[in-house]
């Protein structure tokens, strides 16, 4: 069985050039992951994100949880026939929104107990219970359970947490290695029978799937801002062997220069044939540097959260779309860029958009943000590659 | 010189297939007209619209008149070059929006007194101004400034409503002839030098517009619910000598059966060479059924409205995309829709969406809509054609 990840190239500054093969989708990377929350990332149609050469979403587990629910997307075929994505889904452990979003949280050895932050029920997530519910999502990597530590925390708090998490990525690992079967596409075909609609395109299920493919697990790294933590962490979680390795709770209020320094740290410690994932970064010039150090997936959350914003990501900066300089400017909104949005429309009427309070303002802005994320990681894993492959992109 | 108008066919019961030449778009008709308010149609890309065939969409003036103002909007070339839409456009008066919107409003034989809903400001908005504020858009077809008759009102008030309407009808015509060469884009050439950004799709201009190529000017009949005022006003209004007559003051909360007689009344006193647009309706069956009467042109913003509220129309019916039963339904909204919509997504997603409170949700369930009102008037076009062409949307 041929492993999962493929090494293309790598630079003498440790950039890697891969390919990372998943049930639904062979991922280019160095890749960036545009960020869905609620089974949709906010206010862009996931066949516009296609159009756009997104290779592999990340879907927030925590939030289907409760709605529509796992079980019942289960039943309905997986994540990617729901929302209707043909590509590769990530789906995050759930972790991180159950310490974010709920009240009154309890964490134990066990898991954490807390109350949902929709209708105040009360529930207990634990390792287990992540990995069954992203089972039955069916992303194509999912992530092992964890706690993210805070920033700041002592190093006393530091280890104390990453001793849980440790535990915890045992369990996910032993529980997923017992349920990965029960995956909803394991041995589905395309075009099956029971699709009421022969018409329907993206029946979601890109190619047959075999008892060779199944959902990879990725661990995480964890350890807050302490060398000697993250070095202890990563060793342990190597042991493990798990099908890919996260560093996690960066991104969490440290200065960049500290982010850097830690993801410079570990990353020499991760074993060169697996994917290395950042999780949450970060700004366009972020994930290039990152991307040069080794990195070779990226999330985040900060294109469509800042096109809602009124702020756009150009080859020439950023730039606040709702500033009056922009009031009767009838250049595209980036003028080295060919996305479907700067091709159609002016700065102006992105302005007006906004002004107006027009919904079409956060879409049209998302679909700009996101295709030059994409852009620049295109033009980045150009430079990576012996041999570029180009046109991967649908415009 | 062509008149812009051509009857292409009648059936004995009145319909017509025709068609419109507008400076920007030879328009098919019986033609279903979206409605944009903030320049946008809510949370449909203007690039979606033309993919789903729309020849002509309607922008409501007032909206645009604050904010980006019509000065502005006419300094960049005008409203088609503003919003990136190549095809053609109607405005209506500001008239209509003035007396919904506004507070505080004072009628005189002049014009009309108004406050700003947005910042308190007060306005006078008369005839002449709608013009200029119409002129300066630069819409292909605009329309006279009326005042719409309120449902209920007595045979008095409808009288005297009807008198002011024809004055200003007059004064906006003689305001037109006078000032219809400050069309923006008169005698502006495809592609001209001063378009900043070469790779821009869409320079509006869709072809080279010339001397006889102006905007049309639309007369309103009014009348209330009163036969004898509608046939007084149809007359004195034709006599007048507009480029298209239009039915105002219905759906304004009049049984339908009464919007029916009124259409049927007036229909039979409107000249046959020219369009005939009946203003803010309706439901499919509706504006089926008022094409098989005779009219040529509708807008209305029920699909947008509705799908923002989870009302989807269909093949089959209405369907609340919120019920529960399509929490698990993976058929599309409608199974007998090829719309870009149907032909990817199921109820139970659309569903989600909606529960979750996407604002995707609001524009999948905006472009099936639309995309059925289209398809509706396009197999109505077909079905009153001698020799239907096929093809005209583009999915």
């Amino acid at each position: 069985m041929t492993p999962p990840f493929q090494l293309l190239a790598a630079t003498a500054a440790g950039g890697r050039r891969g390919r990372l093969s998943l049930p639904h989708q062979t991922v280019e990377t160095p890749v960036f992951m545009p960020v869905g929350t609620q089974g949709a990332v906010k206010t862009v149609p996931p066949d516009t994100l296609k159009a756009l050469g997104a290779e592999i979403l990340l879907r927030n587990t925590y939030p289907l949880y409760p709605r529509p629910g796992h079980e019942s997307i289960h039943r309905m075929g997986g994540l990617h026939r729901f929302m209707s994505w043909p590509r590769a889904i990530l789906t995050d452990s759930g972790g991180f929104q159950v310490f974010s979003l709920s009240s009154l949280r309890k964490v134990t050895e066990d898991g954490v107990q807390f109350r949902s932050h929709l209708d105040g029920s009360s529930h207990f997530f634990t390792p287990e219970h992540s990995i069954d519910v992203q089972i039955a999502l069916g992303a194509d990597v999912i992530m092992a359970f964890d706690e993210c530590t805070e920033y700041p925390a002592d190093h006393g708090r530091a280890q104390e947490s990453l001793r849980l998490t440790m535990a915890w990525a045992r369990r996910s690992l032993a529980h997923f290695r017992a349920h990965r079967h029960e995956v909803p596409w394991r041995n589905m075909v395309q075009h099956e029978p029971g699709v009421p609609n022969p018409k329907r395109e993206n029946s979601c299920l890109g190619r047959e799937t075999s008892e060779a493919q199944t959902q990879l697990l990725f661990g995480i790294v964890q350890g807050g801002m302490y060398p000697d933590l993250r070095r202890q962490c990563a060793e342990q979680i190597v042991d493990m062997d798990f099908n890919g390795y996260a560093i996690g709770g960066l991104s969490v209020g440290e200065p960049r220069e500290l982010t850097f320094d830690i993801i410079s740290e570990v990353l020499p410690l991760l074993p060169k044939d697996k994917p290395r994932y950042v999780m949450g970064v970060g700004y366009p010039d972020e994930i290039e540097q990152y991307s040069r150090l080794g990195v070779d997936m990226m999330d985040c959350v900060l294109p469509t959260r800042a096109a809602r914003h009124a702020l756009l990501f150009t080859s020439e900066g950023r730039l606040n779309i709702k500033n009056k300089q922009f009031a009767e400017d009838q250049s595209p909104p980036d003028p080295a860029c060919s996305c479907p949005v700067c091709r159609r429309y002016s700065r102006a009427y992105l302005r007006h958009l906004m002004q107006a309070g027009e919904p079409l303002s956060a879409t049209l802005n998302s679909i700009h943000n996101l295709a030059l994320y994409l852009g620049v990681m295109q033009r980045l894993r150009n430079s990576l590659d012996p041999f570029p492959d180009e046109g991967k992109t649908g415009f």
